[in-house]
């Protein structure tokens, strides 16, 4: 390595040092972000942003593949409209930002910018829904929110933020149900599958479910520092909000009843996700499903092949199936090995260079960014092995998370080896909790960690609380998180 | 007719007796928007976003074929930085939203919430580039704004309203020019080829640039009650926003210089005028490319032959190419001409109708939205014969469009001729004008029309201008506009 290579990559705390100040130096050095002249607002970069695309592009079609459709409701909420639901306001009134002025005048009522949607969507649901043939209502948003946060994190958590909300109304209990929970395995399979992150799906405790909701299920991930990740959620509403905005339909049996509904909602903070299971001190390692780049060619020039070097390189991009998203980087005054780090560091799956020698034997050295392995494919090759390699590095990226997972989800049996552990391992851990708050907050009170989810699945593992030793505890798994 | 569909009908106020009324009759109807409990602010529903979305994916692929990439930038400006520009801050201050709680707690500086975003993105700017070798910079943001209107219209003019803002940065002002034509042709490109609306390019005049612009250049669409609508602008910046935010690059020849920039926008007032171009009493005619069904499929369902139709229609989805948006109506309790009526009103351009004599015919009816004509298409015929025909549709309704603006757009030598045929006949005006401001203002205040464009490619056309009779006036388009 050159000293300017080292110098690059030093620049990036390592993670044993200080895995908070490994991601903040990442995902500003990469240029996934910057902070913006407004506090806790983020400005997400072109490259940040191309994931985000990405990611909403695959989501996007599972979204309407399961019969939802985009809608766009108002950004504003008047506040009388979040009083409506009373644990709504209470979850929410603390961190709104409020709308006084507009026009130079003083507004009647403030307007809340949106933390999240019911209020004013419900409002519109009033007037659309009469029937039980106007049910199932599927709409799904896309769409920036506010919500005024105290301690502030790139991607993590922002006072504004982008994400998607969906918000359904049935005509039972039964299939609102049944939508909470579908959408919930989509946002699994979405996230395992596209992110490379693998997730623990079920239920949220009361003291943790959304302000609202009747009940929330959560999809948890745990982070490479040993933290869980809430990387999704969707609520089953019950009827609460339907009695609040008066969302009425007449059913086949000509009562009039209240609708059943559910919303739910996956935002940039995934991008936060992928940065933390994947990345290494080198940089970040980008799933090939929603890297921008999934493969970089880096001519390798010498003073005397350049012209056919670079010739070479832009033939292969025209080679490469056009479905892969390819840059060539063919910057002057970057050696080759400062452009290595600088793609490492930008988390690209794959490099393939291309030197003389590779020219000469006919091919180009592919290298991996999850393993660093090096292999020399032939050009006729390139098309076909490009796409096996990208997919294996996308099931690899998979593969390691979930080993990370397993390895540092530890059983426990009582509250003291519960708290040795949670200083000394981290990571996740399988309990039993008798289902009281009260346990649940002096657990909180005294280890910070939280009940992130009672799994599904594991409803018939029953033993003593973890707190309170008495019998029959529910299988929960808790964690200090994000 | 029966008397269902007469009824169904009716529900729309005629063009001619209310044009304004036939157009919020027509939004509500068609269920594009709602209007929601905020003063100015609409829902916009799953038929209007599905237009909204189509548009986005024509468009963003132009935008990114140019160059750009897209990224995200706050909502929240503070007021500080939008007063940076003079001229900028004079034009949006008496219209901004302003965010002064946030938290529970008084701001220590109000946020406007975006009009327009060059203030916040100036500020990022002037950390991000240093050197000519950052530049060009080219990016685009797709997102919500917030105008506090006091005449608000659907789509045309709403508080919120959703676009996509370019916003570039060059090393000369060449390059600046170059970039805000190029991007004021790209919209005519898609404007014309994807909505089948015609435009007229040409510069705004000083009155009505963009406050902080050094140019505003624009596309103008006349609709079909003889107004002019606004379609797209595309703005060269000059060094305004470069001067007042210290956007400055160290350029090849080692000097600091400020930067050029551009930017460029169109919003969803572009579904507005699909709808004012093409519409008519039936309902709306909504281009093929953007449509969010292209065809639906009526199946004829007489007693005997229910199933068998059913079937039919159901094979024939399977049957047309996959990129072709298609629905079938099977639902229940509507009679084929209540269907009829609903899909015409809702503008789908293509209907096919499946009946048991078309069973037995071996093919379906096809019925043109355009123009109304049946035509008979053999089943073997119907998946070449269904692109054949949405493709006509398309360029149709722009030929359409294109010869009601010619016969509208009337050119004229006397002022008095000129607000003689303003009020007989509506429409586009050509005529030349001195260039005063004066008599631009007087004209205004007369006539309430306003000069549209300066078009380009006339500069060599010189007159009498229409308000002082001055010699040598530039050629100008003048119309009552939205």
């Amino acid at each position: 390595m050159g000293n300017n290579e080292k110098e690059f990559v030093k620049e990036v705390t390592p993670q044993n040092v200080d895995f908070s100040q490994w991601y903040l130096d990442l995902v500003l050095k990469t240029e996934l972000m910057d902070y913006a002249p407004v506090k806790g607002c983020m400005a997400i970069r072109p490259y940040g942003y191309a994931i985000w695309e990405n990611m909403q592009h695959l989501l996007d079609k599972r979204i309407k593949a399961t019969g939802h459709k985009n809608a766009y409701f108002p950004v504003f909420i008047p506040q009388s409209l979040l009083e409506k639901e009373a644990e709504h306001v209470e979850g929410f009134a603390p961190e709104v930002a409020l709308v006084t002025r507009g026009g130079n005048e003083k507004l009647a009522e403030p307007l809340v910018i949106r933390p999240t949607s019911e209020a004013i969507i419900c409002s519109m649901y009033a007037k659309w829904i009469q029937s039980w043939r106007d049910l199932p209502l599927l709409i799904n948003q896309w769409c920036n929110v506010v919500r005024w946060e105290k301690n502030t994190r790139p991607f993590l958590r922002t006072s504004e933020f982008l994400w998607q909300e969906g918000h359904t109304v049935h005509s039972t209990a039964e299939e609102a149900e049944e939508e909470a929970r579908k959408m919930l395995d989509v946002y699994k399979d979405f996230v395992e599958n596209e992110l490379a992150v693998p997730v623990i799906s079920g239920a949220k405790t009361e003291r943790e479910k959304f302000a609202g909701a009747l009940r929330t299920y959560t999809i948890e991930a745990l982070m490479a520092d040993g933290k869980a990740l809430q990387a999704g959620t969707s609520h089953n509403l019950g009827q609460h909000f339907a009695k609040g905005f008066e969302i009425t339909f007449l059913d086949k049996d000509k009562q009039l009843k209240y609708a059943w509904q559910t919303s739910w909602g996956v935002s940039t903070r995934l991008i936060g996700a992928i940065i933390m299971v994947h990345g290494d001190d080198r940089g970040l390692k980008l799933p090939p499903r929603v890297a921008p780049v999934q493969v970089v060619v880096v001519p390798i020039i010498t003073k005397k092949k350049r012209e056919e070097v670079l010739r070479r390189c832009r033939e292969l991009l025209g080679e490469l199936p056009a479905e892969v998203r390819v840059e060539l980087d063919d910057r002057e005054g970057y050696s080759a090995g400062w452009k290595f780090n600088e793609w490492e560091m930008k988390g690209v799956p794959l490099r393939l260079e291309v030197g003389p020698r590779d020219i000469e034997a006919g091919g180009a050295s592919a290298v991996r960014r999850d393993n660093g392995e090096k292999s020399f494919i032939r050009s006729e090759d390139i098309p076909g092995k490009i796409q096996v390699l990208l997919k294996d590095i996308q099931d690899n990226l998979f593969r390691q998370a979930l080993e990370f997972r397993e390895s540092n989800t530890h059983r426990v049996n009582s509250y003291e080896e519960f708290q040795q552990l949670l200083e000394e391992k981290k990571g996740l851990f399988q309990a039993f909790w008798c289902g009281d708050l009260h346990c649940e907050e002096e657990i909180k009170n005294d280890t910070k960690a939280t009940i992130r989810c009672i799994p599904f699945g594991k409803e018939d593992e029953n033993g003593p609380c973890l707190y309170c030793g008495r019998e029959g505890g529910k299988m929960v798994y808790l964690a200090r998180s994000y």
